[in-house]
Parts: structure tokens; C-alpha cells; sequence
């Protein structure tokens, strides 16, 4: 049973997604290129380093580079600072291989859209502001003005990871978005996942704006605005997952 | 004295730099194409079209494509609106022809950053929070603990657009972005503009994104979030600029 | 009656049509922008002028940024230099406005093919190689094991250039190539024209990679080897546009 | 000793460098992913397989994408068929990763030029043309009025492959291809290299134009004119690479 990377694997995987990156006019600097970039979304995901990246094989893996997570708020009112965390403003662009998958989660602050630069992203969401009894606070003290769009059917050809279907299962509705697309926004509290076809010629290729990013990675929480360090604003499905920031195991070899 | 801009002027421009700002792969929707797309700003700057767009000549205006204008309020706590036109994400492509330039400005709510992706963009900038005496509330009361950082002397080969120049002497800082370089913030509150080198080959294309805009113009006003269709966020240092929203006047011909 | 084009439009024209060429990643220098990079193809086209490049109206004419033209002689067996003019590398950038033209023509040397890197390239062919009485030398005396591939029927939407219907009606055939198709070849002696559609937001936007260009441009002509500057090799099938090489009346204004 | 390369190896390789292909804007199609786009030149150069593509080492091994490879001989007259093999066109995407090489060799019949799309291009060439007494002509019966430009000092970071050294030694001059500039031409019979720096972000991507090409690989081979199957037109420096065309040793794995 796998539950590492090598460093090898791991280098290899996060040197293709910079350069195709760069390929794909994104500005990565060497200081975005680091032990953060892979997102391994839980220990027997490893198993997806088994055949590799182009296996094609259903895992829930990809890669991030975050060129900017400004919290936005110098400038602000200080009475406005207690909802700041809400706002800021973080941009990324993301790698999935083909086959692969971003889990099912929902963020309690931040909003997010998409643009496709590469390749194809198969978007999945649910319509409606999750209401799990864990809310902090009542969905009639929150805005709800604008439910998020109906989506088309599934295409059959998805194959979902092993083990984790369950988690797509309030995500019923499904958008592919390819290179040209309207933005498509994916409002806060809103469970989403995402993932590139398994027979497509390249990895997609995403450009994420959002708000402020409070990271679900151990090393990104590093760089976080020192007052938001404690905010977990991953809320993932699959469980486990949530128990704590994310990290990879890398050993040598 | 040019007080117009014809029909087939206006749309000439317009259509070049679509086609500009699609070769560089940003999302244009037919319906991000219309009459607020070039900024004029100001009477006297119709004059740009007397011997056209790629003159060189130095006057303040270019083209805004915006693909997205979102308040991102959908899933707040009631409790956060009153400060949520802070926040919000706003995602747009400007192109600037060589020598021509956006006049110096600043929001009191709106961050924003740059991304180039096609030539050079001279950034002007003042490092301090703006203290005009106009403030609506003390700069003590505001969040205020990391100042821009300093610029590079200006270079000598930037012309200003005439009349105007005085509008610049505060933004005393100034950068040079090419395509690669890291996102460049500008954070609200601080005095900005900027150009496209004159004797460039192609026009600069920038992408900014930022925080909710409580747009300039008449057409995008009516966009707006009804909520927030009062508000003027744009403040215009040169003398006129700010008693109106900006409207063209497109004439036949 | 318009018979010329003026220093202002022709620099507005080539201008917006290099920054273009440079946003699609081709490797315009600046001597290869001068005053034959627009081809205007007879007297009676200068009237496109008269609405501009973005009127949609129907005219021949289109430019073209030419990277290299190499003979490639250089380490070729001398008894082979008399059939050196029909190989050699060409390689260009052409440009084609919505709704203008090239003119149907074909070569008696060249072989070229395109690669579509923005928007969409209507091409109008004959299949079969041209036998208008004129030849130099008989059919039987030519290799012709393959005959180009059959085409697609004209699309309705083609709105074909005032006064010049006929000159494209034996070429019979149709392809719309788009970025990303396979490279499509012309051989030599096959009748060809292209366009772009009328409706479309950007110009199109062609590599032409191609045996040496014996230019039929006065401007063009300059720059050839010299053993091959008195060979005309584009031969139109309107009338007048053979009598000389096609040459540009720029005016002052 | 590695002598082979394993099946997953070579397809993690070739996917990588399509999909980065395509990011560059090359029309890859389906059917131009194969066993013979991986070049390899050299039992001893299954090494580099051991520590992976991104391990910098110096190798002589790249992929290459063909999108065309066009005899022109359609139309030509039957008289000129004797010459044609120095004619033809070809257009190829070329990937070499950060430290590896292309081979010192020459063509005898095959002018080519380089356009950089991404990365920066190591040149390394002879500039005369070769005169090894193995010519079948003599130098003076070749056309050679123009031998191709100094270069510059090789720079010191280049890191040969091991014992290939020798190989490199006659290619005293060295340029740096960037995108953005001229096309650069290599003439036949000149001994030419190239490779990638070896601290580079990403592999650099190459599009090359040439005449026909006779392919030095099996694979290749098999697509050739038929009449034009027995040439080899790939002369390599290194020892026992002339010996038979290149083929990939592919085990399962």
C-alpha cells in the first residue's frame, strides 16, 4: 500500500505542471514552485503515483500555483476588519492530469470562478447553499438572492475515485467549461469538485480567482495573514480529510 | 475642437482590440463588446482621434473589457453587507495603445492587481495611502501596516498627455511590468495611473483583477448592484473628471 | 472614386495587424514591417478604404509579415540550381480582415500550407491541376500521382467582392480550417483563394509556410535573389492583376 | 546498464511533451502520438531514463512532433524529379528537456530554421560546410556563396553528454535562441546541436521547417516516399549512430 511520494515522482509531476504553466502565459516565479504545489487529497491517494500522472486512473490529485493571496485590507476601515476574512483577493492557476479529481468541499468565506485556458474541466456542484446543521449561523441570517445556475446531466462518461463516489452524490449538477467560456463563479458555501477527462490529450488548465485563500495545506498556512493562521475554510466531504491541514509525505528516492 | 468620437471610429477601435484581447486568450463574449468598452476621459480628449489611435500622440483613454463584475455577496452573513463593497471580484482586460494612458486615480474601496500579457505597461503610482484632507474618516482609523513598496525613477522617454501633467506629480514612484513578472497590487486608497510606451509595437494588454467596481462609466453603472449604483468609486485627480459618470459621445460617421 | 490609401490608414491598417501578429506569437521584427506588408490587390480595391478594414464589406486585400524567404541553394549540387526555383522556404504571417479576400490565383512553382492560429480561414480551391492552354509545358510532362482532397460545399454566408464573382467560380471546392486542424496543403498549379467570414470578431490569422516567394510585390521584388527577380509566379485569374508586380499608392494625409 | 526504456516511461514522456505541444499552439493530432516521436540516440543514452527527464543530466535524447512532411513534388516537371530530394517541405514541433542534446550531425540535402516558442534554444554549429573527404561531390561543384553567420562564444554552463564530447568539437560556434526572434537557418551540410539549458523552467519548444525529411527513424521511415525509402540524409558525428535508422527499445512496464 502506497502512502508517500518520492521526491523524484514529486518533482517530476510539479516541473510538467510549471512548465506547462509557463506554456500557458501564467506568471510563475521559482518561489511558487515548492512542496505545497501537489495537492494529495488524503492518504490513499498516494496510490495514484503507483502507474503516475498519465495512467488515467480516477484520484483525487492536482497542482496549484498561487500567484497572489492578498487579504485586501489595507486601506479598509478598521470596523470593516471582522469581515475581511470574507473578502481579499487570491489568484491561482491549477493542473489536473487527465482522470484526476479536486474532491468534493465547500468554503464557508470564499467565492471562486474559473477560467479554462487548457484542455477541458468537468465542473460538478450543487445549486444551493449547503445546510448541513453544521452551520455556524442560520441560512436566513446569510444573503441568498441568487441560487447558482442549473447545470446539465452527467456525462456517463465519467469514472469516479475508488472508494469516494459518495462524496459526489449532492453534487448533481455538471458544467465543461473549455478555453473561451464565460467565467463561471462558484459562490461561497456551495459544495464543488472538479476533474479533467480521463482520455483527454492534456491536463486542463484553470485559472482560479477568489477570495482570500485560507490554505488547506500545512505549508501554505505558513504565509497566511498571522490574525486568519487558525482559519480552516476547507470543508471537504470525504472524510477524514478535514482532521487537518494537508501534507505531503515525501521520502527520498 | 474634437468633442466626438464617429461611429465608425469608435467601433474600429473597439474591434481591434477585441481581436487583440481574444489572440490573448481572454474570454471575450459578444456581449462584453459595447459602447462603454473605450474610456475617454474627459472633453478634451477626443482630440486622440483627430489623427487616431496609433499617433502616438499622449492622451488619456483605452479599452476595458470586463468578464466578470461579481458583488460576491451570495452566502454572507447578513451582518457583513454593510462593508461588502470592499470586497467583491471584478476580472477585466485593458489595452492601451502606445502613448496613451489611464489618468491618475484612486478608490476608496477597490484593490486591484496587474498581469501583463502582451507588451510593456508603465505604472505610476504615489506609496501612501492618499491624505487629501477629503478623507471620509481618519487615516488612523484605517488598517494601514504595510505601505507600497518604492518604485523606480520615472524614465525620461514618458510624455505626458498635455494640460494634464500636474494630475501626475504625486504618483511619484514608478515600474516598468512585462509579460511574466509577478501580479502587481494597487492597493485602494493609493493614487495611480498608467500608460503604454509610445513607441511600442503593439499596445499593452493587461489583465486586472480586483475588488467589486463600482464602474465609471454610465453603461456599466447600469450593471450595478442596485443596492450600490450611488456609489462613485473612481476619484479622478485632474479637475472634471469626477463630476459625472464618463459617457461617450458617438456620433454618426 | 478612391485610387489610393492614405499614410494614415495604411500605418492604422499594418499597425493593428503586427500587434495582432505579435499577440499570436509570431516573430515579427521590425523590418518586417514596411509599406508591402499590406497587399491591396487592384486599383478598384482601394474602396475598402472608404468604410475601413472593419466594414465587413467584401474586398481583396490582406497583409502579410514574411519571417524568411530562402532560396536554399547554399550546398546544393550546381546541376541542380535550374529546378532550385521551385523549392526554397517561405515563411509568413497573414492576416485577413472579416469578409476580405485573397484573389484567386495559383503558382506555377510554389507549394505552400497553412497552419490557423486565430479565428476561422474560409479557403476555396480547384482539386485538380489548373489546364488553361497557357501551360509551358504539357500536363503529361508534370508528376501527378496525387490530386488534392475534395472540399465541402461553399457556405451560404459568402458574400463574394463586387465585380469579381467569376474569377472564383472554378474553384469549386471549400474547407473552413480552425485553429488546431492539420496543416492543409496547396500544391503548386492548383487554382486557390481564402477569406475570412464576415461575421467574425477577430481577422484570421494564417502561418504559410512555402517553397521560395518569387513576390508579387514591387516592394517584395527588391529583396529576391537575383538571379529570379525577373520570375512572376502568382498568377490571378482577374484580369489586370498579372500586367505588373501589385504595388501600393500610399498618399500623404 | 539501462538499454531500454520501459513502456510507462516513454509514455509519461510523450503525453508530457504533446500536451505541452499543444500549449504552445501546435496542431497535434491523435494520430501523431507514437512510438517514433521519442528520438534516442544511442544504446548508452537509455541512461537518462534511470534519474527521469527532469534530472538535468546531460543526454542526447528530445520528441519530436511532425505535423507534415510534404515531398512537393506534385506539379513539378517530371524533368526537375532528379532534384526534388533537396526540395520538399517539413514542419515539426521539437521538445528537448532542461541539459539534454540533439545530436552533432549534418544533412546533405535538408536545409531547416529554428522558430523558439518557449524556453531558450542552445545552438551549437560549424559555419562552412562540411568537408570530411567523404563528400560525394566535390566542394566546388556545390553552390555556396554565402556561409552562414559567426556566432558566439559557447557560454560556460554547458554541460556535454558523457563521453560525447568529442563529437561537439568542430561546432565552434554557439547562439541563444529566444522566442521573439529571427528565424534562424542551419544550411545543409552543416554540422549542427542543440540543446536546452540545463537550469531552465522548461523544456524548450522549437518549431522547425525544413525540406524534406528523410527520417532517421524506423518508424519514421515507414512514411516516406516511396522512391526515397532508402536514403539516409542524418549524419551523425558520434560513432555508430550512421549505422542503421534509430529505433526505441519499449518493454513492457
Amino acid at each position: 500500500m502506497r502512502d508517500h511520494v518520492t521526491r523524484r515522482e514529486y518533482n517530476d509531476w510539479v516541473s510538467e505542471c510549471a512548465a506547462l504553466a509557463i506554456a500557458c502565459g501564467y506568471p510563475v516565479q521559482r518561489s511558487m514552485i515548492h512542496d505545497s504545489v501537489g495537492l494529495i487529497m488524503g492518504q490513499d491517494q498516494y496510490a495514484a503515483f503507483v502507474n503516475g500522472l498519465w495512467s488515467r486512473e480516477p484520484y483525487e490529485l492536482f497542482a496549484i500555483f498561487e500567484a497572489l493571496n492578498e487579504p485586501a485590507i489595507e486601506g479598509l476601515p478598521k470596523a470593516g476588519l471582522a469581515w475581511a476574512e470574507y473578502g481579499g483577493l487570491c489568484d491561482k492557476l491549477m493542473i489536473v492530469h487527465p482522470g484526476k479529481f479536486c474532491s468534493p468541499h465547500y468554503h464557508w468565506r470564499k467565492t471562486e470562478y474559473y477560467e479554462v485556458v487548457l484542455g477541458e474541466m468537468d465542473v460538478f456542484y450543487a445549486p444551493e447553499i449547503i445546510n448541513d446543521g453544521q452551520l455556524e449561523i442560520a441560512i436566513d441570517d446569510m444573503i441568498n438572492h441568487k441560487t447558482m445556475p442549473r447545470g446539465d446531466r452527467w456525462p456517463d462518461r465519467v469514472v469516479l475515485p475508488n472508494g469516494r463516489e459518495g462524496s459526489y452524490e449532492r453534487l448533481t449538477e455538471y458544467r465543461c467549461l473549455r478555453p473561451g467560456d464565460p467565467k463561471f463563479v462558484v459562490h461561497r458555501k456551495h459544495l464543488h469538485a472538479f476533474g479533467c477527462p480521463r482520455d483527454a490529450l492534456t491536463p486542463v488548465v484553470i485559472r482560479e480567482v477568489s477570495n482570500y485563500s485560507h490554505e488547506p495545506t500545512t505549508v501554505g498556512k505558513a504565509g497566511l495573514l498571522e490574525a486568519w493562521q487558525h482559519i480552516h475554510d476547507n470543508n471537504f466531504l470525504h472524510p477524514g480529510l478535514n482532521e487537518s491541514r494537508l501534507s505531503n509525505t515525501i521520502v527520498d528516492g
